[in-house]
């Protein structure tokens, strides 16, 4: 049906005054006196909504006047400007049409909910304010990181969702299978018959598509994932979910001061775009969720990021009088506290942690001279830590197979891994950004569950 | 590291003319005689490869010759027009470093080797003519789809992957579980104790994101998915994979009419925008790959695409002289001899097919007036048969537990979907597009597993 967008008329607005225009919404709030009323309408293609005028000259006025919060309606009418009014324009109606009434019971009403009880109606809270404003964004980011990735020429490569090795090595895994559970068929071994299943062997879901993703930084140079990736630990926090997107670009001819440089430019980009592109959003978060949201993104838009070896961090944090919950010694991995510490009271910006001991980090990442670290680096940023982990890659492949020695790694599950080295390796790098970590920082919203449209936690897949 | 991309000296030779440029790059291939020699380098940035040559003023002059398929090396050289050969320029090298020697033993020389072969080697075969340009153009064909959607306003919405319900009904499942398959808790009744299951309760891989994209519609309006899709059905042909990626858009004031304006608007902008931004691939694929493939795509993006209702479609099939394989009458699903007979034979064009028999459809699509048809379209298109089913959505509530109830289908089931009816519902629409059928379409592959970086198939999940 053809009907205007109330993002046209709020961003050409020149173009509709005293002007007829039909559009159609969803009524989110009604309030009427004997002989008129007003509607705030809103139509899902802008974060604000039109006021419609409407009067007894309707023949429908009696029908309008009862119409239930959330019902669609399609309105004809002038578009006039209020200048003296807190909105810029409403919309004096000649015509409504109802297109679906809504049972009086829709659970949205204009009073305040909790987070936690809008979670249950995940198939209705897009229509409230504020996640009418997160799942916007969210999808505005998303388009940010295609948009960045794409002007720079990187290939966008589809990893594997099922992964037939349970080898990448970055937490616990979900069985994929098509056995049946009642009567899982077994072997003489008694052990199970995988030859049985759908691919014929043991399946997971992925937890990384950082390998993969190699293999095509060193055909195409520069590549990126963007897709989803699971974890099956139980876990209970509001940092942590079973399913959530991530982004992995992986960098040929690459070292690790390259691929913090466009991890940077990344972090840049995204807040830059989506502040464009989502500015009522944005508003509306800096106003209701996060009162720093807005200084704290000018901070990092503005600043160039702080670079720092794990090394000296340690250092810092040992000559600090803070009272830390975890105690401070080389080896150790950073907790938030410490991460916040560093990125929010000593650089007061993102920094970069770089060089961490080899003990704590993966088997792929590129030896340092010094035989102890690694070149890692992570992003910590001001109010939430951690947001990005990456690495230089092992490319040397007896250093790789020595490495994976020591871990206890067999090198046959890797065999397509090792031979990237053999054919013709090159030095590379690559970062991991949890998408969800960065549509919480972007939005102040505190619970990754409130930034998923249906989140899949420990003991919860509802929907 | 600083280096040029190989991609730049082709978009912007003149600024590079006579300079001396680094570039980095694999050997594809390689011959000298006594003094001097010639490297294809590729860089991965660009399809064409650039012919380095080199002599033996170089210190490593025999290091250089010797080098084997797929080394990777850094040169530094001058780039000089070259305008009786063959290829526009060529780089002479005054240095050439070498960053990893391949071993001799790349299985990827220069011979032709089969698709399946490659398949063997889905780690390396990026690195031939035909993957590059494979996966170069899937990844411009989802930037494609991401921007026409963007650029029309739809919200981009992330559908779970992990589902609670078996009923999205679109096929057969892989359920996901971190039970114990050797040891499968039992209830006191023998039933699978899914307690103990990390969700709390049976789960799956989702077969479509429609329904929860449907609840996005009727909050945003204008919504897309764009994601992993999985399908545990048994099967062997060169169309069928078990995990695959599907776009789905859905929207809010939308009739059939509607949905088919924005699916034909949708196909020739992925078309257009692939031939421009990727024209040595597509030039490759129609020479190499398929020979009709440009005048097949001219044909699709400059006609306007027909109509025709699914009866029709059987008057027309059962009037032709032609002899199928499986017998004509309506009510029966059209198999993809009828399918192409229609648009090859017929309109010699993309043609929806329109307003199917209610049995042979899902039941959420909208019943016609005529109680026997539903407001389906299907896309057909030459050469393949369908890439495209979409539907108007019933969105009377009555009309919609009616047809559940004819179908067996449970209520409770699609408890929010059935609310989506409820509370404002409004007409709707949308569709799905298999990404793999429309890359195999832009391309001319014809098996599945050869637009797919790494295959899951019946059987097989190498990698």
């Amino acid at each position: 049906m053809e009907a205007t967008l109330i993002k046209s008329l709020y961003r050409e607005t020149q173009n509709y005054i005293n002007q007829t225009v039909t559009i159609s919404g969803w009524v989110r709030t009604i309030r009427d006196s004997k002989t008129f009323g007003f509607i705030e309408l809103n139509d899902g293609s802008f974060f604000k909504n039109v006021q419609i005028v409407f009067g007894d000259a309707l023949d429908n006025f009696k029908e309008i006047s009862k119409l239930s919060v959330s019902s669609s309606i399609i309105v004809e009418g002038i578009l006039e400007e209020t200048p003296n009014a807190k909105q810029p324009f409403e919309i004096k109606a000649a015509k409504i049409a109802i297109e679906g009434l809504s049972d009086p019971a829709f659970p949205l009403q204009k009073k305040k909910h909790s987070f936690e009880f809008l979670r249950t109606i995940a198939h209705l809270r897009p229509r409230s304010n504020t996640f009418s404003a997160v799942f916007r964004v969210r999808s505005i980011a998303a388009y940010a990181i295609h948009k960045f990735f794409n002007e720079r020429g990187f290939v966008y490569v589809h990893t594997p969702i099922i992964t037939g090795s349970d080898c990448e090595g970055a937490g616990q895994m979900f069985k994929i299978t098509t056995l049946d559970l009642n009567d899982v068929p077994k072997d003489h071994d008694g052990k199970i018959d995988y030859a049985e299943d759908f691919f014929g062997k043991e399946t997971n879901l992925t937890v990384s598509g950082q390998l993969s993703a190699e293999t095509y930084a060193l055909a195409f140079r520069n590549v990126y994932t963007f897709g989803p990736t699971f974890r099956a630990e139980k876990s209970y926090t509001a940092r942590h979910a079973a399913e959530f997107w991530m982004i992995e670009p992986e960098l040929a001819f690459a070292d690790l001061e390259d691929n913090m440089e466009i991890a940077e430019d990344m972090v840049k980009f995204i807040i830059n775009y989506v502040r464009e592109n989502a500015p009522e959003e944005m508003e509306f978060f800096n106003k209701f969720i996060d009162n720093g949201l807005s200084e704290r993104l000018d901070n990092v838009v503005n600043s160039d990021f702080g670079r720092v070896t794990y090394t000296e961090a340690i250092d810092i944090l040992k000559k600090s009088k803070e009272n830390f919950e975890y105690p401070v010694e080389w080896g150790i991995d950073l907790q938030t506290e410490h991460e916040r510490y560093i990125t929010e009271k000593v650089f007061k910006k993102p920094v970069f942690v770089t060089d961490y001991p080899k003990d704590i980090k993966a088997f792929y990442m590129r030896l340092n001279d010094d035989n102890r670290t690694v070149a890692a680096m992570d992003l910590l940023v001001p109010g939430v830590g951690e947001i990005i982990g990456g690495s230089q890659r092992e490319e040397r492949l007896q250093v790789l197979t020595g490495r994976m020695a020591e871990m206890g790694l067999n090198e046959e599950d890797y065999w397509w891994y090792l031979e990237l080295r053999k054919y013709g390796g090159t030095r590379h790098s690559g970062f991991g950004l949890g998408f969800e970590r960065v549509i919480m920082y972007l939005t102040g919203m505190s619970n990754i569950r409130d930034v998923i449209p249906f989140p899949r936690t420990t003991g919860s897949a509802e929907f």
